[in-house]
């Protein structure tokens, strides 16, 4: 069964050696044989793991024959940052405070609208 | 093998069920049967999903002997956040307009440091 794209993204990212391919990939592109040499990892290992994050969507690899970059697909990330959007609330006190604040705004315009219109 | 703190986070978001249990529990506590409900699952495919984001440390279960409310834990994903933050730059352009007038700011203020130097 496939994955969904925001499932398959999460699923990508459940791996520190992939989540190290991601931050190496962040800094510029790279091909196979260097994403591997700081990982002590054959290249097929690697070729794996970057399948998961190309299938994910989270990178994109040139298509030229025999050096392959690989480099960061830049709205990889994007659906994620959307989706953890609505829970920034619980960590994020000053968000907190800031939607209290609003809220306390909007109820006092609900009493003076309900004071003009009595 | 245990998965790390955050690759258990992931692992656990991976699934559209598991993120709507989270959605669910974003507007309060809810028992098992109130989460089962709505999904037409039984309860113990929920229970198995449950212990899957309380091992992430993603919910909190109450010890009450018979009604164990399930509840968000607040600073759940803040690391996921955290994690996301050095990834932001690549899909938020104004953050990436922010770093470079930064940027900007930062080497004009080293070359007049320079000058006063000389």
């Amino acid at each position: 069964m496939a994955l969904d794209p925001l499932s398959a993204k999460f699923a990508a990212l459940a791996d520190p050696t992939r989540r190290a391919i991601l931050a190496r990939l962040a800094l510029g592109e790279a091909s196979v044989s260097e994403l591997a040499a700081p990982f002590d990892m054959t290249m097929p290992a690697v070729s794996k793991h970057l399948k998961v994050l190309e299938g994910a969507g989270l990178i994109a690899r040139g298509r030229e024959a025999q050096w392959r970059p690989c480099r960061i697909e830049p709205e990889g990330l994007k659906n994620v940052d959307s989706w953890l959007e609505s829970y920034r609330r619980f960590w994020d006190k000053r968000l907190d405070r800031l939607e209290h604040y609003l809220h306390t705004l909007q109820s006092k315009d609900r009493k003076r609208g309900r004071r003009k219109q009595g």
